[in-house]
């Protein structure tokens, strides 16, 4: 299974793609971050990141793409820009016949780290470790991307993946697993 | 100058056609609205919207989109909603090298009725008398719709059009005028 994980934001937009293996094992394809200059058109940079994604999706055809629930404490701009992303990722996706699942932050923090409260270093270090990287991939935006599509593989295995469903424990099990799975030579 | 309003919305997309005359009279072209039940996936909504969207552009091929800016009192959840349908109304037109400008309600209703603070029907009227329709137009995101349309025909007309600016008065001289012309027999 190959997913495409999308952090949106609109100056800086996510994006990571994966390879579930056996055993729960997870293989980095790539990741990288679509950027527009703030001071662009919104027109412009809405259609710049849907040019993007667009080759993203046609590049690496994933299974499925996973995209952040917009971060609720954010103020109102901000909102409005990330869920502005959000529109056009799911869009790209749905124009495709790709299926889309939304993940909450604290969903993909609990996947990928084991807790729902984990601060964003400790999930950006669990993200190298889980795909067997030298270091954290940078900017915090492609990190964050690989989190999410990582933790969509572990929440499809563990059946708990569909939107609006949440269930730590499952995703808690996988990620318990894949945690022994890394520390095997 | 033919105008496309569209007042975004996930449950109910306000869609309306305007083509200005001499004398800043304003026509009706068409007006409607996209409609996607609450139950069904963001996907699946976002795509219904967004083809309807495609339909209308390639109908009507307008010179200017108008969409009309998230209102700041909302709660988050339909923030959220309306701007996802926001960036995929922005999206349909950028890809189609059709300028968009976003209006906010206040300008809207300034442009309008003459006043920023006009109550929803005050400037439902006011878009039945400008356009010579026997009735207001329905639902509500319908008559919000052809306002945009109107709003954005009477901004460019005053030059204050772009996004980012505002300029009621001029606004308000283009609707002064425009008031008188609908009063002509």
């Amino acid at each position: 299974m190959r997913v495409l994980g999308v952090d949106p934001g609109l100056t800086r937009c996510g994006l990571g793609v994966v390879d579930s293996l056996s055993s729960r094992r997870v293989a980095l394809v790539d990741v990288g971050v679509s950027r527009t200059p703030p001071d662009a058109a919104l027109a412009d940079r809405l259609l710049h990141i849907a040019t993007e994604l667009d080759d993203w999706l046609d590049r690496y055809r994933p299974d499925a793409v996973a995209v952040e629930q917009v971060f609720a404490q954010r103020n109102l701009h901000t909102v409005m820009g990330t869920s502005q992303v959000m529109g056009v990722a799911i869009l790209a996706a749905a124009r495709r016949g790709i299926p889309v699942a939304v993940h909450t932050p604290t969903e993909v923090k609990a996947a990928v780290s084991g807790s729902g409260r984990a601060d964003k270093a400790q999930v950006q270090a669990m993200v190298a470790r889980i795909l067997g990287l030298p270091e954290v991939p940078k900017p915090a935006d492609a990190a964050d991307a690989l989190a999410l599509a990582i933790c969509h593989v572990w929440r499809a295995a563990a059946g708990t993946a569909a939107p609006g469903t949440s269930g730590p424990t499952a995703a808690q099990r996988a990620w318990a697993e894949a945690e022994r799975a890394t520390r095997r030579p």
